[in-house]
Protein backbone atom coordinates (compact mmCIF):
# COMPACT_ATOMS: atom_id res chain seq x y z
CA UNK A 1 0.00 0.00 0.00
CA UNK A 2 1.34 3.57 -0.69
CA UNK A 3 1.40 6.20 1.88
CA UNK A 4 -0.73 8.31 -0.13
CA UNK A 5 -3.28 8.28 -3.34
CA UNK A 6 -2.70 10.53 -6.25
CA UNK A 7 -5.19 10.05 -8.76
CA UNK A 8 -4.16 13.46 -10.91
CA UNK A 9 -0.94 15.18 -11.95
CA UNK A 10 -1.23 18.70 -11.25
CA UNK A 11 -1.59 19.29 -15.03
CA UNK A 12 -3.82 16.87 -17.10
CA UNK A 13 -2.29 15.35 -19.83
CA UNK A 14 -4.39 14.88 -22.29
CA UNK A 15 -8.43 16.04 -22.82
CA UNK A 16 -9.51 12.60 -21.80
CA UNK A 17 -7.52 13.41 -17.73
CA UNK A 18 -9.40 16.85 -18.11
CA UNK A 19 -12.54 15.80 -18.51
CA UNK A 20 -12.28 12.97 -15.71
CA UNK A 21 -10.87 15.88 -13.20
CA UNK A 22 -13.80 17.90 -14.13
CA UNK A 23 -16.25 15.27 -13.30
CA UNK A 24 -14.54 13.77 -10.19
CA UNK A 25 -14.34 17.66 -9.14
CA UNK A 26 -18.22 18.19 -10.28
CA UNK A 27 -19.40 14.79 -8.39
CA UNK A 28 -17.28 15.71 -5.05
CA UNK A 29 -18.61 18.98 -5.54
CA UNK A 30 -22.43 17.96 -5.95
CA UNK A 31 -22.67 14.39 -4.95
CA UNK A 32 -24.38 11.66 -7.69
CA UNK A 33 -28.09 12.93 -7.02
CA UNK A 34 -27.39 16.55 -8.11
CA UNK A 35 -24.89 15.38 -10.69
CA UNK A 36 -25.35 16.63 -14.68
CA UNK A 37 -23.43 17.08 -17.69
CA UNK A 38 -24.05 20.42 -16.86
CA UNK A 39 -22.38 20.73 -13.91
CA UNK A 40 -19.43 18.77 -15.05
CA UNK A 41 -19.33 20.83 -17.93
CA UNK A 42 -19.12 23.84 -14.99
CA UNK A 43 -15.85 22.29 -13.98
CA UNK A 44 -14.28 21.94 -17.28
CA UNK A 45 -12.33 24.26 -19.33
CA UNK A 46 -13.40 23.16 -22.60
CA UNK A 47 -17.16 23.45 -24.13
CA UNK A 48 -19.16 21.57 -22.32
CA UNK A 49 -20.64 20.32 -25.37
CA UNK A 50 -17.73 18.56 -26.36
CA UNK A 51 -19.18 16.50 -23.59
CA UNK A 52 -22.37 15.63 -24.85
CA UNK A 53 -20.59 15.28 -28.02
CA UNK A 54 -18.70 12.08 -26.19
CA UNK A 55 -21.48 11.50 -23.70
CA UNK A 56 -24.84 10.56 -23.40
CA UNK A 57 -25.32 10.54 -19.64
CA UNK A 58 -23.83 11.42 -16.41
CA UNK A 59 -23.60 7.35 -15.69
CA UNK A 60 -21.14 7.03 -19.13
CA UNK A 61 -18.88 9.37 -17.53
CA UNK A 62 -19.14 8.21 -14.03
CA UNK A 63 -18.22 4.40 -15.52
CA UNK A 64 -15.16 6.32 -16.74
CA UNK A 65 -14.11 8.09 -14.15
CA UNK A 66 -14.51 4.78 -11.90
CA UNK A 67 -12.49 2.61 -14.02
CA UNK A 68 -10.07 5.60 -14.19
CA UNK A 69 -9.79 5.88 -10.66
CA UNK A 70 -9.47 2.39 -9.64
CA UNK A 71 -6.39 2.12 -12.70
CA UNK A 72 -4.78 4.71 -10.49
CA UNK A 73 -5.07 3.15 -7.15
CA UNK A 74 -4.43 -0.36 -8.15
CA UNK A 75 -1.14 0.99 -10.05
CA UNK A 76 -0.19 2.38 -6.60
CA UNK A 77 -0.43 -0.17 -4.58
CA UNK A 78 2.40 -1.95 -5.59
CA UNK A 79 4.50 -4.62 -3.52
CA UNK A 80 6.58 -2.30 -1.25
CA UNK A 81 10.52 -2.71 -2.31
CA UNK A 82 12.65 -4.73 0.54
CA UNK A 83 9.50 -4.13 2.97
CA UNK A 84 8.60 -8.05 4.70
CA UNK A 85 5.35 -9.34 4.26
CA UNK A 86 4.81 -8.64 7.60
CA UNK A 87 5.73 -4.77 7.22
CA UNK A 88 3.19 -4.70 4.27
CA UNK A 89 0.52 -5.54 6.49
CA UNK A 90 1.17 -3.27 9.40
CA UNK A 91 2.08 -0.69 6.51
CA UNK A 92 -1.57 -1.39 4.83
CA UNK A 93 -3.58 -1.36 7.99
CA UNK A 94 -1.91 2.49 9.35
CA UNK A 95 -3.01 3.34 5.85
CA UNK A 96 -6.54 2.14 5.58
CA UNK A 97 -7.14 3.27 9.63
CA UNK A 98 -5.10 7.03 8.98
CA UNK A 99 -3.45 8.37 6.09
CA UNK A 100 -6.18 7.26 3.45
CA UNK A 101 -8.75 10.08 5.41
CA UNK A 102 -5.96 12.58 5.01
CA UNK A 103 -7.24 15.52 3.00
CA UNK A 104 -7.45 14.81 -0.81
CA UNK A 105 -7.44 11.40 -0.15
CA UNK A 106 -10.68 11.89 2.05
CA UNK A 107 -12.05 12.68 -1.74
CA UNK A 108 -11.11 9.89 -3.18
CA UNK A 109 -12.11 7.77 -0.83
CA UNK A 110 -15.92 9.54 -0.42
CA UNK A 111 -15.72 9.04 -4.20
CA UNK A 112 -15.51 5.76 -4.52
CA UNK A 113 -18.02 5.43 -1.63
CA UNK A 114 -20.11 7.27 -3.72
CA UNK A 115 -20.15 5.58 -6.61
CA UNK A 116 -20.24 2.18 -4.47
CA UNK A 117 -23.69 2.96 -3.17
CA UNK A 118 -25.03 2.71 -6.95
CA UNK A 119 -23.70 -0.76 -7.31
CA UNK A 120 -27.04 -1.52 -5.09
CA UNK A 121 -28.83 -1.03 -7.95
CA UNK A 122 -26.60 -0.88 -10.80
CA UNK A 123 -25.01 -3.83 -12.18
CA UNK A 124 -22.27 -2.54 -13.74
CA UNK A 125 -21.05 -0.59 -11.20
CA UNK A 126 -21.44 -3.70 -9.19
CA UNK A 127 -19.27 -5.56 -11.32
CA UNK A 128 -16.71 -2.89 -11.46
CA UNK A 129 -16.31 -2.97 -7.72
CA UNK A 130 -16.42 -7.22 -7.56
CA UNK A 131 -13.39 -6.19 -10.08
CA UNK A 132 -11.77 -3.61 -7.40
CA UNK A 133 -12.40 -5.73 -4.28
CA UNK A 134 -11.32 -9.09 -6.12
CA UNK A 135 -8.23 -7.22 -6.59
CA UNK A 136 -7.05 -5.80 -3.36
CA UNK A 137 -8.20 -8.95 -2.02
CA UNK A 138 -5.41 -10.64 -4.51
CA UNK A 139 -2.52 -8.50 -3.24
CA UNK A 140 -3.81 -9.52 0.63
CA UNK A 141 -3.07 -12.81 -0.67
CA UNK A 142 0.10 -11.99 -2.43
CA UNK A 143 1.32 -10.65 0.81
CA UNK A 144 0.26 -13.09 3.28
CA UNK A 145 1.62 -16.14 0.82
CA UNK A 146 5.07 -14.41 0.70
CA UNK A 147 5.20 -14.30 4.28
CA UNK A 148 4.14 -17.78 4.45
CA UNK A 149 6.74 -18.85 2.54
CA UNK A 150 9.37 -16.84 4.19
CA UNK A 151 8.63 -18.17 7.23
CA UNK A 152 7.26 -14.93 8.93
CA UNK A 153 3.77 -15.75 9.18
CA UNK A 154 1.93 -19.43 10.56
CA UNK A 155 0.08 -21.32 7.48
CA UNK A 156 -2.61 -19.41 7.43
CA UNK A 157 -5.40 -19.74 4.87
CA UNK A 158 -4.38 -16.69 2.47
CA UNK A 159 -7.96 -16.42 1.14
CA UNK A 160 -9.47 -15.80 4.41
CA UNK A 161 -6.96 -13.82 5.82
CA UNK A 162 -7.67 -11.61 2.88
CA UNK A 163 -11.23 -11.56 2.99
CA UNK A 164 -10.68 -10.53 6.75
CA UNK A 165 -8.46 -7.51 5.90
CA UNK A 166 -10.39 -6.09 3.23
CA UNK A 167 -13.65 -6.24 5.14
CA UNK A 168 -12.09 -4.18 8.60
CA UNK A 169 -10.51 -1.96 5.48
CA UNK A 170 -13.67 -0.85 3.76
CA UNK A 171 -15.91 -1.34 7.31
CA UNK A 172 -13.35 1.75 8.99
CA UNK A 173 -13.89 3.81 5.93
CA UNK A 174 -17.58 3.12 5.64
CA UNK A 175 -18.00 4.25 9.16
CA UNK A 176 -15.22 6.85 9.28
CA UNK A 177 -16.92 8.42 5.57
CA UNK A 178 -20.63 8.78 7.23
CA UNK A 179 -20.10 9.17 11.30
CA UNK A 180 -18.47 11.19 13.88
CA UNK A 181 -16.88 9.35 16.59
CA UNK A 182 -15.09 5.99 14.88
CA UNK A 183 -12.00 5.16 16.99
CA UNK A 184 -9.66 4.46 13.92
CA UNK A 185 -7.29 4.21 16.42
CA UNK A 186 -8.59 1.25 18.59
CA UNK A 187 -9.38 -0.35 15.02
CA UNK A 188 -6.08 0.00 14.32
CA UNK A 189 -4.94 -1.37 17.08
CA UNK A 190 -6.82 -4.00 17.11
CA UNK A 191 -6.04 -5.10 13.69
CA UNK A 192 -2.52 -5.14 14.63
CA UNK A 193 -3.25 -7.67 17.35
CA UNK A 194 -5.46 -10.05 14.67
CA UNK A 195 -2.13 -10.23 12.59
CA UNK A 196 0.29 -10.84 15.36
CA UNK A 197 -1.40 -13.32 17.18
CA UNK A 198 -3.44 -14.89 14.06
CA UNK A 199 -0.39 -14.53 11.37
CA UNK A 200 3.15 -14.02 13.04
CA UNK A 201 5.02 -17.17 13.66
CA UNK A 202 7.11 -17.57 17.17
CA UNK A 203 10.12 -16.13 15.07
CA UNK A 204 8.45 -13.92 12.80
CA UNK A 205 9.34 -10.72 14.39
CA UNK A 206 12.77 -11.52 14.39
CA UNK A 207 12.68 -12.58 11.08
CA UNK A 208 10.84 -9.45 10.25
CA UNK A 209 12.94 -7.17 11.39
CA UNK A 210 16.11 -8.83 10.20
CA UNK B 1 -29.08 -10.04 18.08
CA UNK B 2 -32.20 -11.11 16.62
CA UNK B 3 -32.49 -13.71 14.43
CA UNK B 4 -34.38 -11.78 11.96
CA UNK B 5 -35.26 -8.16 11.82
CA UNK B 6 -38.95 -7.00 11.20
CA UNK B 7 -39.27 -3.14 10.12
CA UNK B 8 -43.12 -3.79 9.50
CA UNK B 9 -45.74 -5.26 10.58
CA UNK B 10 -48.31 -7.27 7.76
CA UNK B 11 -51.19 -5.01 8.72
CA UNK B 12 -49.80 -1.42 8.99
CA UNK B 13 -51.25 0.30 12.57
CA UNK B 14 -51.88 3.77 11.43
CA UNK B 15 -51.34 5.71 8.64
CA UNK B 16 -47.70 6.85 9.44
CA UNK B 17 -47.01 3.27 9.39
CA UNK B 18 -48.41 3.17 6.31
CA UNK B 19 -46.62 6.36 5.07
CA UNK B 20 -43.41 4.81 6.10
CA UNK B 21 -44.34 1.33 4.88
CA UNK B 22 -45.03 3.18 0.78
CA UNK B 23 -41.75 5.27 1.77
CA UNK B 24 -39.69 1.63 2.00
CA UNK B 25 -41.41 -0.01 -0.59
CA UNK B 26 -40.10 3.00 -3.14
CA UNK B 27 -36.95 3.24 -2.40
CA UNK B 28 -36.70 -0.05 -2.31
CA UNK B 29 -38.09 0.30 -5.84
CA UNK B 30 -36.33 3.38 -7.73
CA UNK B 31 -32.96 4.22 -5.27
CA UNK B 32 -32.21 6.96 -3.75
CA UNK B 33 -31.85 9.60 -6.79
CA UNK B 34 -34.95 8.22 -8.59
CA UNK B 35 -37.17 8.99 -5.95
CA UNK B 36 -39.97 11.52 -5.17
CA UNK B 37 -42.90 11.93 -3.30
CA UNK B 38 -44.60 10.99 -6.42
CA UNK B 39 -43.24 7.75 -6.97
CA UNK B 40 -43.69 7.12 -2.62
CA UNK B 41 -47.50 8.27 -3.83
CA UNK B 42 -47.57 5.22 -5.98
CA UNK B 43 -47.02 2.76 -3.27
CA UNK B 44 -49.58 4.68 -1.17
CA UNK B 45 -53.06 3.50 -0.51
CA UNK B 46 -54.51 6.73 -0.10
CA UNK B 47 -54.40 9.75 -1.36
CA UNK B 48 -50.88 11.30 -2.74
CA UNK B 49 -51.59 14.96 -2.18
CA UNK B 50 -51.65 13.81 1.86
CA UNK B 51 -48.19 13.17 1.13
CA UNK B 52 -47.94 16.50 -0.53
CA UNK B 53 -49.57 17.88 2.51
CA UNK B 54 -47.29 16.66 5.46
CA UNK B 55 -43.59 16.51 3.40
CA UNK B 56 -41.99 19.24 1.34
CA UNK B 57 -39.28 16.91 0.21
CA UNK B 58 -38.06 13.69 -0.12
CA UNK B 59 -35.46 14.05 2.55
CA UNK B 60 -37.95 14.88 5.12
CA UNK B 61 -39.83 11.44 4.41
CA UNK B 62 -36.53 9.63 3.89
CA UNK B 63 -35.24 10.94 7.14
CA UNK B 64 -38.54 10.26 9.20
CA UNK B 65 -38.04 6.64 7.46
CA UNK B 66 -34.49 6.39 8.62
CA UNK B 67 -35.42 7.02 12.49
CA UNK B 68 -38.79 4.35 12.08
CA UNK B 69 -36.25 1.70 10.73
CA UNK B 70 -33.25 2.54 12.95
CA UNK B 71 -35.85 2.85 16.38
CA UNK B 72 -37.50 -1.02 15.25
CA UNK B 73 -34.25 -2.24 14.78
CA UNK B 74 -32.75 -1.06 18.03
CA UNK B 75 -35.49 -2.62 19.80
CA UNK B 76 -35.23 -5.89 18.60
CA UNK B 77 -31.52 -5.74 19.62
CA UNK B 78 -31.43 -6.78 22.88
CA UNK B 79 -29.82 -8.95 24.58
CA UNK B 80 -30.60 -12.45 24.17
CA UNK B 81 -32.31 -14.28 27.78
CA UNK B 82 -30.28 -17.01 29.31
CA UNK B 83 -27.49 -16.73 27.00
CA UNK B 84 -23.59 -15.97 27.95
CA UNK B 85 -21.45 -13.32 26.72
CA UNK B 86 -19.44 -15.70 24.55
CA UNK B 87 -22.91 -16.62 23.13
CA UNK B 88 -24.19 -13.35 22.47
CA UNK B 89 -21.06 -12.24 20.26
CA UNK B 90 -21.19 -15.57 18.43
CA UNK B 91 -24.51 -15.12 17.73
CA UNK B 92 -23.93 -11.05 16.41
CA UNK B 93 -21.35 -12.82 14.09
CA UNK B 94 -23.40 -15.35 12.61
CA UNK B 95 -25.85 -12.78 11.85
CA UNK B 96 -23.96 -9.92 10.59
CA UNK B 97 -22.56 -12.29 7.97
CA UNK B 98 -25.39 -14.73 7.51
CA UNK B 99 -28.94 -14.05 8.30
CA UNK B 100 -29.18 -9.86 7.95
CA UNK B 101 -28.63 -10.87 4.66
CA UNK B 102 -31.71 -13.41 3.82
CA UNK B 103 -34.25 -11.92 1.82
CA UNK B 104 -37.08 -9.29 3.47
CA UNK B 105 -33.38 -8.50 5.63
CA UNK B 106 -31.06 -8.04 2.92
CA UNK B 107 -34.06 -5.42 2.09
CA UNK B 108 -33.80 -3.45 4.76
CA UNK B 109 -29.88 -3.36 4.78
CA UNK B 110 -30.11 -2.06 1.31
CA UNK B 111 -32.17 0.86 2.55
CA UNK B 112 -29.62 1.83 5.49
CA UNK B 113 -26.81 1.51 2.85
CA UNK B 114 -28.58 3.87 0.53
CA UNK B 115 -29.30 6.51 3.05
CA UNK B 116 -26.07 6.18 4.55
CA UNK B 117 -24.25 7.06 1.41
CA UNK B 118 -26.22 10.03 1.81
CA UNK B 119 -23.98 11.20 5.14
CA UNK B 120 -21.80 11.67 2.52
CA UNK B 121 -22.44 15.26 1.80
CA UNK B 122 -25.97 15.70 4.39
CA UNK B 123 -25.03 16.23 7.96
CA UNK B 124 -28.89 15.11 9.04
CA UNK B 125 -28.23 12.32 8.01
CA UNK B 126 -24.51 11.57 9.33
CA UNK B 127 -25.93 12.72 12.85
CA UNK B 128 -28.94 9.74 12.68
CA UNK B 129 -25.71 7.41 11.69
CA UNK B 130 -23.54 8.62 14.16
CA UNK B 131 -26.35 8.16 16.75
CA UNK B 132 -27.11 4.35 15.33
CA UNK B 133 -23.32 3.33 15.09
CA UNK B 134 -23.07 4.50 18.57
CA UNK B 135 -26.01 2.30 19.60
CA UNK B 136 -24.45 -0.95 18.02
CA UNK B 137 -21.00 0.12 20.13
CA UNK B 138 -22.72 0.05 23.00
CA UNK B 139 -24.66 -2.65 22.64
CA UNK B 140 -21.16 -4.72 22.08
CA UNK B 141 -19.50 -2.85 24.90
CA UNK B 142 -22.34 -4.25 27.30
CA UNK B 143 -22.10 -7.47 25.80
CA UNK B 144 -18.07 -7.94 26.18
CA UNK B 145 -18.26 -6.28 29.68
CA UNK B 146 -20.80 -8.58 30.88
CA UNK B 147 -18.61 -11.29 29.96
CA UNK B 148 -15.67 -9.55 31.52
CA UNK B 149 -17.64 -9.02 34.94
CA UNK B 150 -18.46 -13.20 34.94
CA UNK B 151 -14.82 -14.47 33.81
CA UNK B 152 -15.81 -15.82 30.40
CA UNK B 153 -13.67 -12.87 28.58
CA UNK B 154 -10.36 -11.97 29.20
CA UNK B 155 -10.19 -8.25 31.10
CA UNK B 156 -10.50 -6.23 27.16
CA UNK B 157 -10.68 -3.01 26.90
CA UNK B 158 -14.49 -3.29 25.71
CA UNK B 159 -14.89 -0.11 23.49
CA UNK B 160 -11.81 -0.66 21.01
CA UNK B 161 -12.88 -4.41 20.79
CA UNK B 162 -16.87 -2.70 20.30
CA UNK B 163 -15.22 -0.67 17.39
CA UNK B 164 -13.34 -3.60 16.10
CA UNK B 165 -16.38 -6.28 15.88
CA UNK B 166 -18.61 -3.01 14.44
CA UNK B 167 -16.27 -1.99 11.86
CA UNK B 168 -16.05 -5.82 10.57
CA UNK B 169 -20.30 -6.07 10.62
CA UNK B 170 -20.29 -2.73 8.73
CA UNK B 171 -17.67 -4.29 5.99
CA UNK B 172 -19.06 -7.36 5.60
CA UNK B 173 -22.73 -5.60 4.66
CA UNK B 174 -21.36 -2.75 2.26
CA UNK B 175 -18.97 -5.52 0.35
CA UNK B 176 -21.83 -8.03 0.50
CA UNK B 177 -24.06 -5.64 -0.82
CA UNK B 178 -22.26 -4.00 -3.33
CA UNK B 179 -19.94 -6.82 -4.84
CA UNK B 180 -20.26 -10.55 -5.76
CA UNK B 181 -17.55 -13.58 -4.45
CA UNK B 182 -17.54 -11.93 -0.91
CA UNK B 183 -16.48 -15.09 1.29
CA UNK B 184 -19.07 -14.75 4.42
CA UNK B 185 -18.09 -18.08 5.40
CA UNK B 186 -14.22 -17.24 5.78
CA UNK B 187 -15.00 -13.58 7.59
CA UNK B 188 -17.44 -15.29 10.06
CA UNK B 189 -14.52 -17.71 11.27
CA UNK B 190 -12.31 -15.26 11.05
CA UNK B 191 -14.26 -13.33 13.65
CA UNK B 192 -15.10 -16.16 15.86
CA UNK B 193 -11.71 -16.45 15.81
CA UNK B 194 -10.58 -13.10 16.80
CA UNK B 195 -13.23 -13.19 19.58
CA UNK B 196 -11.57 -16.96 20.64
CA UNK B 197 -7.87 -15.66 20.82
CA UNK B 198 -8.46 -12.19 22.22
CA UNK B 199 -11.82 -12.18 24.23
CA UNK B 200 -12.40 -15.81 25.16
CA UNK B 201 -10.19 -16.87 29.07
CA UNK B 202 -8.27 -19.93 29.26
CA UNK B 203 -11.80 -21.31 31.47
CA UNK B 204 -14.51 -19.21 28.94
CA UNK B 205 -15.77 -22.13 27.19
CA UNK B 206 -16.27 -23.90 30.07
CA UNK B 207 -18.16 -21.11 31.60
CA UNK B 208 -20.02 -20.56 28.19
CA UNK B 209 -21.21 -23.88 28.65
CA UNK B 210 -22.74 -24.03 32.08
Amino acid sequence: MPSELRIFADEPGDTREEIMQATYRALSEHGYTDLSIQRIGEEFEKSTSLLYHHYDTKDELLMELLQFVLDRIEAQVPLREGATAYEQLRFSIEFVTGGLFAEDQARVVATLMELRSQALHDPAYRERFTEYDQFLHDWFVEVITTGIDSGVFHDVDPDATAEFLLTISEGTASRHMTTDGIDLEAIRREAKRYVDSHLLAEDGEEIASV
